[in-house]
C-alpha cells in the first residue's frame, strides 16, 4: 500500500491565539515559529495581520524569520484584508494567503446579510486577488459543516477555477458527528470538477469533543492537509490537538497516512505553548497531559511491569516523554510496591511482602501518593516488627 | 422514530480516581455519589471494595447512602474479589457487581500467562458467583479493543448463558478508532447468542482523543450503555467525558438516543469533582471549560451579536453555564467594542467609534485583555482628544 502525505497546518498563533487571556507578543510568536518548523509542520498560520498592527508586525516577523515552511496569514473575503495579508508575508518563502467567507444559510443570511450567489461572488473576487500576490492561496468556507453540500460543491468548483490550491471545509461550531464530517469530505473529493488540482483541509472545532475523530474522518475521507493548534488550543473549546492526530496515523499505519512531524519533539513544543500561552495543560490530556504515561491501579502496574505492551499503545520517547511513570497510591497492587521496593535495593518475597504491603495499603488509604521516603521508613518499620 | 435510552454508567469513583494525586476520602465520595444522584446516572460505580480497606468501607456508604442508582462495585475473576465486593454492596438497592478477566491474546498470554479456554472457564466461574449474590451482574472483557472478535463473541455467549446482564467491552488501551470500536460492537451486536437477554456497554479511554468518539460509535451500533467520568477524569489520559457524551445525544436528537442526565447540572457537577480530586479542567475542555462558551475574535463577536447560532450551538444555560461571555483582546472587532461601551452606558457611531477602536487595538496589543475600567479610561480620553 502506498503511504500518502498529510500536510500539518499548524494554526496556534492564529486560531489558537483567539483564546481569552492568551495573546502572545511579537517575540513570543517567533520562539514558537521556530519550535513548530523543527517540530516539521508544513504550514505555520501566522495570524490575522489586518486585525491589529501588532498582529501584522508579528506576522512579518514570523514571515522573515521561516525557512522552510509554509507562512500563511488570514483574511475575510475583503480587498484591503488581502491586501495587507500580502504586504505582511512580502518576506517569507513560501507565502500563502487564507481567505474566504461564511457559506452556511445561517452565516449568508444571518451574519452577512446577503444571498447565496453574492457569497460566490465575493468568494471568487477573493481567491483572484489573493492569487495577483501569492501562488498558493487557501479558500475556507466558513462553517462549511452546516452548509449544504451541493452549494458548497459549487463554491469548491468556483474557487478552483479562480486559483485556490487548498479548500479548507471548516466544521466552525464543532457540531458535526465524525461520519457526517467524513461524507462531507467524501462528497466533495468526489463531485468538486477540477479537485485534483486542490488538497481539501480539515478545520475543525471541539465543542463536543469531537475535533480528532471529525479530522481523520476527514483525511480517511480524501482530505489531504489537517489544521491544528498545539495543545488543541483555540477558541471556546478549542481546535483539533495537532499531537493527536500526529499520534493516531502514526500508530495506525493501516490508514496509510503520515505526516513529516518530528514526534520526540511534541512534549516540548507542548510544554512551550502551555508556558507562553499561560494555559496549563489537563494532567489528563492525551498524549502530552502530565498523567498520559502514567500509570497507578494496581492491576495495570502489574501488567506494565510485566509487558509495557499490555497497558500502553505508546512508547513515551516516541513524543519526547523520558519515561511513563508508576505511582504508588492505594490503588497500588504488590508487584508495583514490590518492584519499587526492588529499585529501592530492598528484596521482599512473600509472605514478607504481604506483611509490607497491608502497611503500605494503610498508609495509602491516609496520604494521596507514597513515596520513596515512605516506603524507606515503612521497611525500617517492618524490620523492627519482624526482630520483635 | 422511537428514541432508545443510553443507561449513563459513571466511574468517576472508581476509573476516575485510579489517578495519581487524585484520592477520595470516604467523605468526599459520599458528596459526589450524591451529586451523580442529581445529576440522574443510572449506574454509580463506586469502587473497588477488594483493594484496600478504605475503598471497601466507602463502597459501602455510597451503597447505603443511594435510592435511586444502581451502585456497582468491581472485581477480577477472583473468587475474593467477589465475595469482598458483595460484601461491600449488602446496603444497596441496587447492586451490580462488575466482574472480568482480560481476553486478549496479549493479555492472556503475557499478563495472565494461561490459555483461551482458561479464561473463558475463570469467566464463567466468576460471573455464576457473582449471580448467586446479586441479580444484576456486569462481566468486562479487558481489552476487548484489541480481542479478536470471534474469541469475545465466544466469551460474551458464555457469560450471558452464566447470568451476565451487562457486557462491558472496553477500549483499555485507547488504541481503536471510531469505525473499528462502532464495528466491533456491531459484530457483537448481530452475532452473540442470546444478547437480547443483555446489553453492551461502551467503556473507552482517551490515549489518542479518541474516547468520545468510540463511545458514540458504539452506541450507533447497538451499545446501550456508555462508561464514563465527569470531566474524563482517570489513569493516562483518562476515560469517556460525561459531559461531551450526553451533550452529544442532546444536540444530535438524529440518532435517536437520550439519556437520563440533567444536563443544567453539569457545571456545577464538573467543578465539584475537579476540586476535590484537584484535578484542574483545562480552560478549552469541551462542555465544562472555562472558555467553552467566550468569545474573543471579533468576526465571532460580531456573529453571535447578531445571531447567538452563528457561532454556539449549545445555549450556556443548558449546562448550567450562566452566560456565554465576550472577552475583549486586540482580536476582537469593532461590534464587540460597541456592543461593551453600550452595555457600559456609552453610544458610539462611526466615525467616532472607529477612532476609538483604533486607541483600543494599541491598548490591546498592550494588555492581554482590556476590562471595563480600561474602557471607561479610553472614553474619557477620546472625549478629550475630541474636545481639542
Amino acid at each position: 500500500m502506498s503511504v500518502q502525505k498529510i500536510q500539518i497546518f499548524d494554526t496556534t498563533l492564529r486560531d489558537g491565539e483567539q483564546v481569552p487571556g492568551c495573546k502572545l507578543n511579537q517575540a513570543e510568536k517567533l520562539v514558537i515559529a521556530r519550535q513548530l518548523e523543527a517540530l516539521g509542520v508544513d504550514v505555520i498560520e501566522a495570524g490575522f495581520p489586518v486585525s491589529s498592527p501588532g498582529d501584522f508586525a508579528a506576522v512579518a516577523a514570523v514571515a522573515a524569520q521561516t525557512k522552510d515552511a509554509t507562512v500563511c496569514g488570514l483574511t475575510r473575503a475583503v480587498e484591503n484584508d488581502i491586501r495587507v495579508a500580502a504586504e505582511a508575508l512580502r518576506g517569507a518563502r513560501r507565502p500563502r494567503i487564507h481567505t474566504g467567507i461564511g457559506t452556511s444559510d445561517l452565516h449568508v443570511q444571518q451574519k452577512l446579510r446577503t444571498t447565496r450567489e453574492d457569497v460566490l461572488a465575493r468568494a471568487v473576487a477573493a481567491v483572484k486577488l489573493s492569487k495577483s500576490f501569492v501562488e498558493d492561496v487557501e479558500f475556507y468556507a466558513e462553517d462549511a459543516g452546516r452548509t449544504d453540500n451541493e452549494f458548497l460543491a459549487r463554491v469548491c468548483e468556483a474557487v478552483i477555477a479562480a486559483g485556490a490550491t487548498v479548500l479548507n471545509i471548516p466544521d466552525t461550531t464543532g457540531y458535526c458527528l465524525p461520519h457526517e464530517y467524513g461524507a462531507k469530505i467524501k462528497y466533495l473529493y468526489e463531485n468538486v470538477k477540477g479537485i485534483e488540482r486542490a488538497i481539501l483541509s480539515t478545520h475543525c472545532h471541539n465543542d463536543l469533543g469531537l475535533a480528532t475523530a471529525n479530522s481523520i474522518a476527514g483525511v480517511s475521507n480524501g482530505a489531504r492537509q489537517i489544521e491544528c493548534t498545539i495543545n488543541g488550543v483555540g477558541e471556546r473549546a478549542g481546535n483539533t490537538a495537532l499531537e493527536e492526530v500526529v499520534m493516531i496515523l502514526r500508530q495506525h499505519p493501516d490508514l496509510g497516512l503520515s505526516t513529516n512531524v518530528q514526534t520526540r519533539r511534541l512534549a516540548e513544543t507542548s510544554a512551550l505553548v502551555s508556558h507562553l500561552m499561560s494555559m496549563p495543560v489537563q494532567a489528563n490530556k492525551a498524549i502530552v497531559g502530565a498523567n498520559a504515561f502514567s500509570h497507578s491501579s494496581g492491576i495495570h502496574q502489574d501488567g506494565v511491569i510485566k509487558c509495557r505492551e499490555t497497558y500502553e499503545i505508546i512508547d513515551p520517547k516516541e513524543v519526547g516523554v523520558v519515561d511513563s511513570s508508576i505511582v504508588l497510591t492505594a490503588r497500588s497492587g504488590r508487584a508495583a510496591l514490590a518492584y519499587r521496593l526492588q529499585k529501592l535495593g530492598y528484596d521482599f518475597e512473600r509472605p514478607a511482602l504481604n506483611t509490607a504491603y497491608a502497611s503500605f495499603l494503610t498508609l495509602a488509604d491516609r496520604k494521596r501518593e507514597v513515596g520513596d521516603e515512605d516506603l524507606h521508613a515503612l521497611v525500617e518499620q517492618e524490620k523492627l516488627v519482624a526482630a520483635n
